[in-house]
This record gives C-alpha cells, structure tokens and sequence, in this order.
C-alpha cells in the first residue's frame, strides 16, 4: 500500500486557507463591519476553519449541511463529516444588532477582531436534537450534552476569513503548527507515512506502546533503515474541566518523552489543535480521523474507550464505526489497538491482544499516578508505568503552570495564562 | 489491503503434493527399480518437494533452472527462485549402476525408500561457482561453502514422488504439519494474515518483541477484537553446527512462551520445516519468504543479519534485496525490523528504530545466556533477557535431550534421537 503525502485534505480538497496575514489590509476589510463576539469555542473553530483544519469547510455550517450531518454523518454534497460545525449567537444579538443574511460582519474574540463571516443563513436547529443525533444521549451528565445546553439559540452559517493571526503563548508556541506548516514538516523529515495520536494526557508506559505498536502497524512493510514513519502527537487544546491534566504538563510531557530518548526525535513530533471535545465516542473519532487527515497524517491510532466518557459506549465502538463507512470516505487508516497494562508477570507493559496473562494484569491507573502526586509515596512502583523524567517534567509543569497541581483546578480555570492572544489590528 | 488466504503457492501455482500414501501401492511402485542411496540433505529436500514446500518445484532441478536461479534468481520459467534445490550424486554411483536418462529409480534414505524419481537430465555443474553465485564467497570458512564443497560431483534432475511418509519422533511430531494442513489450520484459527518467524534460537526477550512488533506490523489497520492475524513460528531443522541450540530445545521453549502465557495462544503457533541453512544472507532471504508463502504465510519478518553468517553479508542485505525484486514476484510481503537490544534507561527490550538510548543499550548476547549456563551465576540479570520458564525449559532439555548441554556437542551430533524415521515398506 503505497500512500502518498498529498496537499490535499478531507474530500479530496485542497487545504483550505482563508487568512489575511496582513494587518493593514485586515484593518481596512474590518472597518465599519457589525460586530458579533463569540465564545472561545466558536473563536478556536475559527482558526481551524481559518487554517484549514476542518476542510473541505470554508465557514460554519448552514441548516442543511448540519441536518446531513446529524441524520447521515455527511456534508450535503456527500462527504463524510460527523460533528457540526455551528456558529452560535443569541436571538437578542441579532435583534438588538440588525444582523441579517447577506451581510458581511466581524466576529470578535476577547475584544478583538478575529475573522469576518459572510452571512448565509440565520436558523434555529433544536440543541437536543443535536445532542441525541452526535452524542447518542441528552443526559446532562455527558460533558458533550452540556456543550450542546449551553450553546445560544441561534446559528449563523456563512465562510469566514480570518483577519488576526493568533499568537501563542509558550509552551505552545513551538508545538503550533498550521496543516499547511506541519505537512511541510513532514517533507522536510522524509516522513512517507504518520500516525496520529490524539491526546489529553500526560503520558504513561502504556501510553508509549500505543505509539510505539501504532508506528509499526503504520510502518508495514516499509523498510525501516531509515526512518519514514513518523509519530505526531497532536494534543488538544481546548474546554478543560476540573481533574483534566493541565494543558502545559500534556505538551510538554509528551516532548519529554523524546528528550528524554524514550522514542527517537525522527519519528516523534509533538503537536497541539485547538478544539472542544465532545466526547462523542464514535462520531468522535471519525471526526479526530478527519481533522488529522488535513493535518496530513496517514494513519490515526485509536485505542480502548477513544473519546469517550462514562458508560455511553462500549470501549470499542469507536472502532466499530470504521467499518461502517466506505473506503473511500476518508484519506487516513485507522490503526485500532486494544488495552494495555501493566503486567507483573511479563514485568513490562503488556497488550491484551497478545499478553496472556489476564488474571495477573495491573490496570495502568491514573488514581495511582494521582496517589503519588499527593502522598509523594510509592514513586519506585510508579516507576514502572511512567518515566520519572516525565513525572518530574508533570510536577515542574505543576508549580510553573498549575498553582501546585497539574491538574485543572478551579483557580487554574480561572487565572491560567491564555494558550493564544490577538494583537489588536 | 486485503490479503486473501488461498490454496496457492509460490509462483501463483497450486501447491504441490506429490506423495503415494498407500503403502501398499507404494510397495508395488518402487519394485524392481534401481536405488540410489541420498543424504539426510537431499532426503529433507525430497519431503520439501513431496509435500509442496517447495511449490512449484515438483522436483530436483535440472541444469538451466540451475543456471537460471545462479544468474538470474528466476526458474527457466521465471518465477523468482534463489537457491538451487540439487540432488547430487558421484559419477562413480551412476556409472556402477548403470543409471540413465528417462529412468525412474529409487531414493533411498536410511536404508528405506523415500521417493521415487523421474531422471530428466545427469549432468555436472562446477560447485564453486554455486558457492559464489548464491553465497557471494568461496570461502570454506563459510558453513554455506562446505554444503557445496561436500557435494558429490553429478547432479540427476529430474521430478519425484515421495512413496514413504515420513514418522517424526517426539518432541517433533506435534509441530509438523505439511503445507496443506498448516493452511487448514489457519483458517481453523480464522487468521486472515500470517506473519513467519524464521529461528533457529531459543528465544529471548527480543525474539519476544521482534515477533510481536511484526505482528502490529503485518496486523496493519485490521480491526483487533478478534484476532485474525496470527505469528508463525517456524523452526528450521536441519544440518547442525557445534554449539547450535539444540532442535529439541528450539521448538519446546518456543512453545513455552506461548504455554507461559507471553503471546496468546489464539495468535502464536510453533511448528518445524526441514531445511539445511545456507547461510546464503540475502538470498536466503528470498528463500525464506518463499518457503513460508507456501506455508500460506502472508508475511515474513526480518531482523537484522537474518540467514548471515559472519561478516560476509551487512546487516541489512537481506532487507535490502527485497526492494530489487518486482512487487508481484513473491505472495508475502517482507516485515523488515532492525535491532533489539536491553536498554537499562528504558528498563525493558528496546528497539533502535525508536529508542534513543544507543549509548546505554545492552545488547542481548548468547554469550551471556552461555555464561548463566555455564556458571550458574546471574540469574536475575538473565530474566532481563530470557523468561524463567523459557530458560527452565531449555535447561530441560539440555538434560532430557542435550546430553546435559542446550547446545550441539559432538556427542549430541553423532548419538541424538534423529527427526524423523521412514518405515519399512
């Protein structure tokens, strides 16, 4: 299987990119235009539709193309696409405003432009529909459902461009990359094939064989003198809630893994995107395929439990889905791995697909990693599910970034630096 | 890519089974014809070719597939083939009994008939020029070289078929299975992709991992709940060295990792094939994937120095070889892996295709798995490298089978219970 890096994205698009990097032209486009803020959801969607993260979509979805997605998982001109894209606004905004379709407005992120959105269409779509259609649930519990609670009453489709160019803060600075950027990143690195890893966590041991076996389901039969398979750990960024690893620890613990020379730094690259989960389980990991699809990856690995939270799915179903949509839906392969422990007996890492010690095994928890963290005891047993450089780089990460904990806690919600800024124009 | 299980063989040929299993038929064949005593080589061969291993040889070769394979790695027909399957015999034994071209006379091994033969060609081919076309040396220090050095000076080709099933002895019996059954048993299994370890080792941790990286590498993007890929161990019994494990341990302490419980049953099996290594690096290579496509084996992984010797081949040859040969002249794809090594940072087998530490890595030596032998001494250290049951099993060996040694000593050379018998007619 042949597979070549390509500058095409999902649907077999170009990669879109709608940006004006130009300040001076920006400021004279934005002048005059209404004005509508949006949430910090709605402001990362827009950079990624900005940057082409979410081709072949130009802007947020109209009533139609959200109506497909719910019912048949595709966009209205048939490609696959599994989560609505939608701009939210109040109805009071709009009224208060004069907003109407046709018009050309700004949308402003924390008091600053952020892109200018054609307006196509202004609709009302029921948010518990949405809900039931991509989350398989309204249960309020489902952080997904709350997202969908939460968002205004009204949805604005329409294309945007972006007008400002976000800056980012360290740590994330150098592990921002756009799908044009990274896919040069990848040519530069002679990378013919590249598995993603989608993450939220600091990682374990267990963590680092779903790399490691993905990389070499990825590799086939490719030979392997010199490196062409690459690893892009792409953390997302985005809605926290509390007891998430705080975002600085995941990025940076991920590159310590490579610093430190547990995988090699011409197979490894960490990245971020910026988006909210919706712990959608399937329809979730479709979308991650998707998304890193237009990051240029080949492969997409997916392990137990992949974007899911609770109960609401079975720990597999977000491999099951990919043998229900056809080949040729999406640019990217799926490598489904299944659990990894911790195993006594083998005293490694051990895979339920070929450890046979099921008895004896030792789920990897994050509550003993957590036990560590506050009783400081039982390092040396740590040890063998997480590299101490990287429980130490977790603990700086802590103190530096997380007032003490590298968890989110209500204070880290509160006062943490912002992972980007905007100038003002 | 989806790789179909089917009946046939190397060279898109059905798989060859040329074998009178009737006794009594085979009695009332083999009267009255001219015998020619073989080898144990030339008898393994015979079996090889009975039994379609060798698929689609449906016999020795005469002298232009000889020629053909020599210089252009092709039977006449050109199918890709890459050492010459040869029945030697001395001029002065074809001329005592008179045997001819277009006589049909008998093979016999150890006293007993094994196979009857169809001569096509007698004729002479300088053996060193064999050794430097398929060996790249002439050197005698090349265990490869004295194969060809030994040989008696005729070649008769010429096809045959096997008249007496071979009986293997304990603890061989239960690993042999013939091309044909060997594929019954896949599908039994419901494997769907086969991946072949060559060994001719007792295995330590890195066999371990090099099997089970082959097998995410072969497994590729195939959903894992079920397995349907599965490893196949196959054993290499044939022409022993001084200080070679011994076969007995070979097979046995394969099949105690799996009885230990470090790959699962439901993904591993053990099982032998007879075959006098040539040593021949690359084109052994060759030989190698071709064997085990007959088998059925989609896949076959290779590590480093795979069928080397010495410094007469780089590490990689035989990895390299593969990218030579056109994409559709073999029915398995070659898994290439590089080197494992102990690495202490880590504190678990490490692979140099990911992991940094190539300045602290140990590498697993014989030498030292001799020493714990030897002395009795490190213990502990050993089960870095080698499980306890494997090394226990070994041990037993050693006592049951080894005359005390897990390695071949003269005395288990010239006294050992041999593989297989034939019966009496």
């Amino acid at each position: 299987m042949m597979i070549k890096l390509t500058s095409r994205g999902h649907g077999n698009k170009e990669i879109v990119e709608r940006v004006i990097s130009s300040p001076l032209k920006a400021k004279k486009l934005v002048e005059g235009k209404r004005r509508i803020s949006v949430s910090e959801r709605v402001a990362r969607e827009c950079i990624n539709i900005g940057y082409g993260f979410f081709t072949p979509l130009e802007g947020f979805m109209n009533k139609a193309d959200v109506e497909a997605v719910c019912k048949k998982m595709r966009l209205t001109n048939g490609v696959l696409w599994s989560i609505p894209i939608v701009l939210d606004v109040s109805s009071e905004e709009i009224e208060k405003e004069g907003i109407e379709e046709g018009e050309k407005v700004l949308l402003i992120y924390n008091e600053q432009p952020l892109a200018l959105l054609n307006i196509e269409e202004i609709f009302k779509y029921d948010k518990m529909d949405l809900a039931r259609d991509i989350l398989g649930t309204t249960d309020m519990k489902h952080p997904g459902v709350k997202i969908y609670k939460e968002m205004k009453d009204t949805f604005i489709g329409g294309k945007i461009t972006l007008v400002n160019i976000p800056i980012f803060n360290p740590p994330f600075n150098r592990f921002w990359y756009t799908p044009k950027k990274i896919r040069e990143k990848f040519v530069e690195k002679g990378w013919r094939r590249i598995v993603a890893h989608q993450t939220r966590n600091v990682p374990h041991r267990g963590h680092e064989w779903l790399m490691k076996a993905a990389w070499f389901a990825t590799n086939g039969e490719l030979p392997v003198e010199r490196p062409q398979t690459g690893i892009l750990v792409n953390c997302v960024i985005g809605m926290k809630k509390i007891g998430d690893y705080i975002d600085e620890a995941i990025v940076l613990c991920h590159q310590q893994l490579q610093d430190s020379g547990y995988i090699r730094s011409d197979i490894h690259m960490v990245s971020i995107v910026l988006w909210d989960m919706r712990y959608a389980g399937p329809r979730e990991a479709i979308f991650h395929a998707i998304l890193r699809s237009n990051l240029g990856c080949t492969h997409h690995m997916f392990g137990r439990d992949h974007a899911g939270v609770g109960n609401y799915y079975g720990p597999y179903d977000a491999h099951r889905i990919f043998d229900e949509i056809p080949e040729n839906a999406l640019n990217i392969k799926p490598v489904r791995l299944l659990d990894w422990w911790y195993c006594p007996v083998c005293d490694e890492i051990g895979y339920s697909g070929f450890c046979g010690h099921h008895e004896e095994k030792q789920e990897i928890s994050g509550t003993m990693i957590r036990g560590v963290i506050k009783n400081g005891s039982d390092v040396k047993s740590l040890q063998k599910i997480m590299r101490p450089e990287v429980f130490n780089k977790m603990m700086e990460c802590a103190n530096k970034y997380g007032f003490g904990s590298p968890f989110c806690t209500e204070q880290y919600l509160a006062e943490r630096q912002p992972v980007f800024k905007l100038q003002q124009l």
